[in-house]
């Protein structure tokens, strides 16, 4: 039989597929041709049935599904530390000032770039994003080879009258520019409840039905929301996009760290997701999510980092280790969140999340080739017993080797192909250096 | 003048003092001769005064004092992963187990070697230890050039009555065999007051008095330990150690998780210092530390990893971000912990819980050489407006690139020099293959 030809071969590690079944695969090959994978096996089995383009050898390496971050606001990477260790209006009111200062197409075009080399860096292939000019860091989207959940995001707040964007036209109109982009996955977003209006909301009802497309907001991040939202409508954020009929399977929620239990039950019983931001909700005093509880009632948790300003980086290893360390500090029982699940978040769970669970988020046979192969020989993951353990308590961005998305490769030997480090770090400090004047 | 010789001089960086006016300068000289500091300023003024043996080009870098690390078990990195996601009890159960049946001085050495290893990778240059055959790992640390903080740990555990080295004689033979060594720093220890008779503690009082040495001892680190000590003494873990006179500037409490207002103010008021422990505290479910009280009440409050099997690393950049970050979740205090203070925990602050207050944690003129240079060209370095918030926030042991300890480079350019990394990988990877058959 004449050998397939396919783009990548993937030789002799492990493989953490995250399939149904949690299979793990010693001495592995994965076979990748035209953006997805054909073949997931062991080496002796079927190595020369494939004629690859590239070979890479991952002995003693482990490969795993690209980790997907459910939430975050990719600009902000320019206003990383910036403002630490103060109030949230203290931190709103400077953020705000400095965001109306420089934010453009061009900065936010940088800060997206910065933000997708440090999440390729540390093997996050998918991540969504919610910030203003989203037509350009979708642009940067497709030069860099990242995959992105976009759209257009409504919010209505004092300054913000006279934008063109936040209407049903212009909405569509953007999502017919990206209609069948392979790396830009469209939804509709809402700032929260407490920032949009009633037309709003009965735009993005509108769109999101006509579309088949999903909807990310923020809610119930913090009291002061929560407040807010009570003297507005008279109803919790989540009541008020349960009225509007804005949950269910295609609405992801950013934080939810103040849930009652019948909203708990409620997320689970319509197959809301949530994105667990533990990083952003303890550095800005928002409380604790909830997230066992959440688990064992059954709503589908991913994770999120949020925007750097509020974290600071964009490394889901370490939100991981944070979620599952704090659920087990705050319910005293050690068991919650084993090392498994939480990994489960940061893959299958969080692709679910976004509706890209039939695509991304496991490597199985079919699905798109997005994956990140990990060096086990480093001495934080010395000695290993326990795969997932070291993923979720040991692992560290510079662990990671090679990133793979849609099928190619952006990040090899450390090396970024698709994105020009240098160059971006150095357009971000030039940045910088206008925000130190404001 | 004729110029100076030194054995080093860094040159051009930004140099992180942590001195008592936290002076940070930019373009800094700092030389390096005969383990110690003997000269930080600018590089315009005084360059030219020194013939360094060695100069270190630190342009766009940081130094910083080198990290200490207050509380750890430098062995069990050999059970790194292994028991994870468990109850106390069936935690406990596994490690004894397992302890039992592997430890030895060889292997001792083995997970003390790789602890040192990620230590120094991490910009750790000093540490404190308590574990099994304490003069084998004192030994490893003078071939390795590392700082350690050890001596005699007493435990009265079922299993241990015929060891011979838990009395005063085998105590006193072992301070004098160290008495002097430039980089093991002496101490008492006692496992905790739950597993230590009345015998110990007063050998251990009248040690630390005929010696003037410091003690170090596990206090109320969980619930069960204050249950089971109450039992025996009727008494709370401080109480007991204020009773037999073991509580001030010369103690350093390892967790003290479950402290009344009382407790933390009579801390303070002896100058008792503190090692908080948050991933270990948290996996293991044992509750949350009152950092944020104890630091306000004048507490000195400083930063271990505990052991490598309840964390799972040795990363002190992210233990101090999680003890920041979790502080202002349950306070609902955004400010408290500000970066500069926790930053100070992990230096200053670490070395006077140690004893080494006047000798290490901070970069001033006359103190011993530990120090760290940190690459802050890395992508989740970029852009930086505040020191601080980055080390603390976004810093990860990879952008560490040189370590010094006592003057000594330990690790340049990432390469360690006085370890052999891959020969201990591939030990304790010898040792682990024993563990998994237990």
């Amino acid at each position: 039989m004449q050998p397939l030809n396919v783009d990548f071969l993937l030789v002799g590690g492990t493989i953490v597929t995250m399939d149904a079944y949690r299979n793990v695969i010693q001495n592995g090959i994965l076979a990748v041709k035209d953006s997805k994978i054909i073949w997931i096996g062991t080496k002796n089995q079927e190595s020369n049935q494939f004629k690859p383009a590239q070979t890479l050898d991952i002995s003693d390496k482990v490969v795993i599904p690209g980790m997907v971050n459910t939430h975050g606001h990719w600009a902000m990477t320019l206003f990383r530390g910036l403002v630490d260790d103060l109030t949230l209006e203290s931190w709103l009111a400077k953020i705000w000032k400095v965001e109306a200062a420089v934010i453009s197409p061009e900065t936010v075009i940088a800060g997206s770039e910065l933000a997708m080399i440090e999440m390729i860096r540390s093997g996050t292939t998918c991540a969504a994003d919610m910030y203003w000019h989203y037509t350009e860091s979708c642009d940067s989207v497709r030069r860099a080879g990242f995959r992105m959940v976009n759209g257009p995001s409504f919010a209505d707040i004092p300054g913000f009258e006279k934008r063109q964007d936040m209407n049903y036209k212009a909405a569509v109109d953007f999502l017919d520019r990206y209609q069948g982009d392979p790396l830009i996955h469209l939804c509709m977003q809402a700032h929260s409840t407490y920032t949009t209006n009633q037309r709003m909301l009965e735009d993005i009802v509108r769109i999101t039905k006509e579309r088949n497309i999903g909807f990310i907001t923020h809610a119930s991040e913090s009291k002061g929301e929560l407040e807010l939202v009570r003297n507005k409508y008279g109803k919790t954020p989540i009541e008020v996009l349960d009225s509007v009929g804005l949950l269910g399977e295609k609405t992801l929620l950013a934080h939810c760290v103040h849930l009652s239990d019948a909203e708990i039950e409620h997320l689970a019983a319509t197959n809301t997701s949530v994105s667990h931001c533990p990083s952003s909700n303890l550095k800005l005093s928002s409380g604790i999510a909830r997230v066992a509880d959440m688990v064992h009632a059954g709503v589908n948790v991913s994770i999120g980092t949020d925007g750097p300003a509020s974290n600071n980086d964009l490394d889901l290893f370490h939100e991981a280790q944070l979620a599952a360390l704090v659920q087990k500090g705050i319910t005293g029982d050690p068991t919650v969140l084993p090392a498994e699940k939480v990994f489960s978040m940061l893959t299958i769970d969080g692709a679910r999340a976004l509706g890209l669970g039939d695509w991304v988020g496991s490597l199985e046979v079919g699905k798109l080739a997005d994956l990140a192969v990990i060096d086990f020989d480093s001495v934080n993951l010395t000695p290993c017993y326990n795969l997932y353990s070291h993923l979720i308590y040991s692992a560290s961005p510079a662990d990671v080797c090679h990133t793979m998305i849609h099928g190619k490769m952006v990040m090899q030997n450390r090396q970024m192909l698709t994105l020009e480090e240098e160059k971006v770090k150095s357009k971000v400090r030039q940045i910088a250096q206008q925000i130190r004047l404001i």
